[in-house]
């Protein structure tokens, strides 16, 4: 009898780890930091799940301060995942593998040639559709000639965005991140209060 | 000897499910969501680890689009725990316990007069220092007088903010809520395109 016993709460053991297996199993997939991912041409694949990494800041340039057509219209929010900013945060550099992604909205409905409109809240600029992505990769081995980062471009239009991100020429994105942030990690690190911490 | 080995498979099944055990609660530990805290005056606690919650939106409204004296000065950065957000995505509404922060930053160093600076990605606006907190929290019994929600004012002004907060008079936060938003959850949620989804 005791054996039965013992025999019945191994099997209650053996199930509840197996059920805590799956469960943190699950758990893992829906929180696990997925790192650049890159197909067989090379190509950045698109981030997936990076609007729940940790928000660093919102730039703004709004197309009606930019002669109808800024670089990047209009909203730059700008995500890290949480592993990655601890690290950066510690060390004053990111790690290898970082991925930044800087998603783009645009304004929401303008009514004053500004790009700003009023709302109760006051007059100012509100978040509009999502319109396009810029990735940055850290990898030091595979960038090397552009200070260890790599830049993608998924479009700057609404959804859906490209599957899929040839490297980006020096002269298109890395060349200016070179000139002004090179000795920050080639992030403008000034725009963002989680890495200022200020 | 089938019973012995059994007992052994038992046993390590019983070890691996403590294990496991430990590890989920470890995890849980770590990103456990704390939702609303009050004190014994009834003034809720300044929330914590907000900044690593799921980001909404970014609403800015410039000191220098509104007469130098923006209600909310300048940027609104608003949050909510991801466990809350999947709700509202599922459901169309917040549960229970669910906790939105606003928290501003200034703009960056302004050189035009609407608050605006040039950059190398254009002329705009840029995250300057935190610049204070407002928060809402859903309890349908709590704050049955103002929709379900309460609003709480942490100061708007650098770090530190209040430690605590009284309720907000409904003139001063959900009066207005009530007025545009009482349909979406008393939630802005045209402006956020996490909500929106788009």
């Amino acid at each position: 009898m005791k054996k039965c016993l013992l025999a019945v709460v191994a099997g209650v053991g053996l199930i509840a780890g197996g059920a805590l297996l799956s469960n943190t199993k699950a758990a893992a997939v829906k929180a696990q930091p997925t790192g650049p991912v890159f197909d067989a041409d090379g190509k950045l694949k698109l981030p997936t799940g990076y609007r729940r990494w940790v928000f660093l800041g919102a730039p703004l340039t709004p197309n009606g301060l930019n002669n109808g057509k800024a670089g990047f219209p209009e909203y730059h929010h700008v995500y890290v995942e949480e592993k990655n900013l601890d690290v950066y945060l510690k060390t004053g550099s990111f790690p290898e593998g970082t991925v930044i992604v800087k998603e783009l909205t645009r304004v929401l409905d303008p009514t004053f040639p500004d790009g700003s409109r009023s709302e109760p809240s006051g007059r100012g600029y509100f978040n509009g559709v999502y319109n396009g992505m810029d990735v940055t990769v850290k990898d030091s081995k595979r960038f090397a000639k552009t200070n260890g980062w790599g830049f993608f471009n998924f479009g700057h239009h609404p959804e859906p965005y490209a599957e899929a991100s040839t490297e980006a020429s020096a002269s298109e994105c890395a060349g200016c991140h070179a000139a002004y942030v090179a000795k920050t990690d080639m992030t403008w690190v000034q725009f963002y209060p989680m890495l200022r911490g200020k």
